[in-house]
């Protein structure tokens, strides 16, 4: 049996608090030692990733002490309970199966007679079913026309992880000749997120999926309706239009509304959900079940490398540490997640969600109030764009800002330029080399408005190529990263009690019921 | 004569230090004083906006403390240095003019025998010129057809702002029948960007604006290669197709490759520039010239405010001061912009460049280092996206995170749809009004999990509708609040050294030079 607790009642909490400032990583990094560095400090992952963390402010005792932590706080073996079925969201009290809906770790798990990997194969394979007879001629719209279009009505969880996902393959997949649909999303209850969507929309060739795991999330039944409005304003039929993924036990699991349903269940967060259902329908349809296939086989492969006790040989367990370390005994609040491919513009907003609202909290798993800090915020933009945006404040700023890069070695689409002896490509590639040593060497100048102090630590994940299996191992790094994260915290990293407030008091509005200053902030807005 | 002096050496300083924790936001929002705060702690902004600070840890004793400050640091005297055409730009010996180009504040301004005001004004008419012969028919393509979209290519502020505007203003024009071209924006050096716009644009029907103040900006002049390219390979002559924005001085100046040059000059830095013709050029071809115009109106009037010496009267002020409490008594690392307006989808990425490109600095305006914190992290989202994602750790992370609404009365397109007897706009601003208190006040519950401390401060702008001139006033009220913290920070604000020395290193890459853990680094990217 594993123990769980609190990060700051371990003796390597101690050890690590000792090391503060213990490496400077400016003078690591410089000469031919710094060139040795780089190629040691380097950890494989899935789909021909790696991990490289040779800017990071660790050397052989830091990362002696993370060794230690990891062995002390049991964390892949509360991986191994996870996976295994234990209730690791004890607010709920519910299993965390999402590793399950990649089909490779652990024992089965059977939760009231079903076993739940079984479950999300099937659901996975209905999805994929549907989405063959939509390409293939089979299901079609009134007039017996193709659908050519899909609309994901859906929000957080349910938004912006197959948004960021789909961003990040659409490309890939026109050019592979995977591509079969364009996809759109609408999320905000704003009623112009819906009508612009809309209005760019060719009604009669569009699909909609509806996901909303209880089916009452109040902005997605809210745009459901504002679909279904348009749709018969059009003089098309809603119900050959529209499916839902949703779970068995919702409202719009049976009903005649949808041309199918897909489920989910509790066990699977909503922002841990971009493999379930609720990305497999939607990333299905826009590219095929092949291609989401990929994405999940480069997932269980991070998965099985995050099941590694040698921190050095588990990428995904090394960078939680890492950035441990640096809130915790550096005491850097922000961590800029800046991928050097325009494909990935929204992967950063992803992940802002996946590790802000999982480990954005200041009690343990048990619901006592802890005293060391926990989840950092997250941001970022993609390269080389950024750097002409807020990479100033990360260079020269007064706070120091933890960095992690993505990059990769070959484009997408493989169009590309030659200007000065060198394509687009190379450009990009040698902006990120250039900025992780401008960051961590700085540079000293006289004029101190031109001085680099240096110090300022990132990380790199270098892919050959954005493909699907590579997007798979990139998300299930982060995702892993994260609850690697709660753990050492002793966090619940699966709920989300902090948003539940702002839902209540809403509904007081709504309902006329509000006093005070919410009355008057109502009656401002119009309300 | 203003005299500039760090923020540690000011008498006020040491008082606002010793205002830490003095207002405990969630008594004073607290029961019918709440009520009364709310309608008090407000303040007029132009455009019919109104910037309402009730739910911030402010109270009288605070706020004379900043009025202090700011006459102290003589802030709206530095203001009116600045529109006069002081020397602003210290590191760079500069002037700093965005103002003029709002064609209302100050005194003329010579430079060079070259009225700037004049000069401003001039290039947006013939920017207007243009536009309105590319919509009446005079200026079509080789085939005598239409032009139906613009593609700028810019990186960083030729490509942030007026990206932010457009989409900001794109549903409104369509909606009020001032829509004229789709606008597309081609920025990273990644050549999938490029690719992937060119392969979504009819280039037989489409503009492109080349902007690039020096001309010589690696990702702008290697993407206007690559739609050269393209142009050339469907049989079109680019130099029908371009048109650059550019210094007088630069190469692309008065090059027969383009239709036509508008200029800009060394006094409106590229994060300021969104209403030169960098941003003057593409809204005029998207939305017509009296659009933009009604923009800078806004922004006018808004300036207008922001010359009020008191604070009570000055709400880009008065946000400056209220933000430097946080940042430099409070100590809060990083501000969170939460429009509550789809629209506004992109508006923090371009504040994000703004304000950490300008003040993300740990020396003054002489170049001496300071002692006390600058600009902090800027991100944000547009809710009621945000509540499903990282809104977790703003209500119940372990650091504060000071909150930036803004939110409108109505939408920009009108249609809606009404659920449970409330409309979705309605829903929207129910959310803000529930979220603004939820973070104030908090909610206490047995259950630690459950619990929330509140105490975590908010302001909100609340407009009537997102218009252009509305949207001029916030872009106006969020550039003089930088620059007012600027001022108080003695920071040059209006220079950007921490980007240049990656753009040393990259070169060294790209040219062969570099060596140690650069070169590594290179090769692992494949360079």
């Amino acid at each position: 049996m594993v123990s769980w607790k609190d990060f700051d009642s371990l003796s390597s909490y101690e050890t690590l608090q000792s090391l503060k400032n213990h490496v400077d990583v400016k003078k690591e990094l410089s000469g031919e030692n710094g060139a040795e560095r780089v190629r040691k400090y380097n950890c494989e992952m899935a789909a021909g990733l790696n991990y490289n963390y040779a800017s990071k402010e660790v050397d052989e005792v830091v990362l002696k002490a993370l060794q230690e932590l990891s062995d002390e706080a049991q964390l892949t073996e509360k991986f191994e309970e996870l996976y295994n079925g234990a209730i690791i969201n004890t607010g709920e009290n519910r299993l965390v199966l999402h590793h399950l809906a990649r089909n490779q770790l652990g024992k089965d798990v059977v939760v009231d007679g079903v076993n739940k990997r079984e479950f999300y194969v099937s659901q996975q394979k209905k999805a994929a079913d549907f989405a063959n007879k939509v390409h293939n001629g089979e299901i079609v719209n009134e007039n017996g026309e193709p659908f050519t279009t899909v609309v994901q009505i859906g929000i957080g969880g349910s938004d912006l992880g197959p948004r960021a996902l789909y961003i990040a393959l659409e490309n890939w997949a026109k050019a592979n000749q995977t591509f079969k649909m364009e996809a759109r999303f609408i999320s905000n209850v704003d009623p112009d997120d819906a009508a612009a969507v809309l209005n760019a929309t060719d009604l009669a060739h569009a699909l909609f999926i509806v996901v909303s795991k209880s089916g009452t999330t109040l902005e997605t039944l809210t745009n459901e309706q504002f679909v279904k409005d348009a749709l018969i304003q059009a003089g098309l039929d809603p119900s050959k239009h529209m499916l839902a993924v949703t779970s068995e036990t919702s409202p719009l699991a049976k009903s005649p509304d949808y041309l199918t349903a897909v489920f989910m269940d509790d066990y699977i967060g909503g922002r841990y959900s971009s493999v379930s259902a609720v990305g497999g329908m939607v990333l299905s349809l826009a590219f095929g079940p092949e291609v989401f296939a990929q994405i999940l086989e480069g997932m269980a492969k991070e998965d099985q490398l995050a099941t590694n006790k040698n921190i050095l040989e588990n990428p995904d367990l090394l960078d939680a540490l890492i950035g441990v370390y640096e809130r915790n005994v550096q005491g850097y609040p922000v961590t800029a997640v800046l991928p050097y491919s325009q494909a990935l513009a929204r992967f950063p907003a992803h992940l802002q969600q996946c590790d802000m609202e999982s480990n954005g909290k200041s009690v343990n798993r048990f619901g006592q109030p802890i005293h060391y800090v926990t989840g950092p915020v997250i941001f970022g933009e993609p390269g080389t764009n950024g750097q002409h945006s807020f990479y100033q404040l990360l260079h020269q700023g007064t706070d120091i800002i933890s960095l992690q890069f993505v990059g990769f070695k070959n484009s997408q689409i493989g169009k590309d330029v030659n200007i000065e002896n060198s394509t687009s490509q190379q450009k990009l590639n040698a902006n990120v080399a250039a900025q992780i040593v401008a960051f961590a060497c700085g540079k000293e100048d006289t004029n101190q408005n031109k001085n680099f102090e240096g110090g300022r630590p990132s990380s790199i994940i270098i892919g050959e190529q954005l493909t699907p299996a590579a997007l798979g191992a990139l998300l299930a790094h982060f995702e892993n990263k994260i609850m690697f994260q709660g753990f050492v915290w002793n966090l619940n990293s699966f709920d989300q009690e902090g948003v539940q407030l702002g839902k209540v008091l809403a509904k007081k509005v709504l309902s006329g019921n509000s006093d005070g200053a919410l009355k008057v902030y109502a009656d401002l807005l119009n309300i």
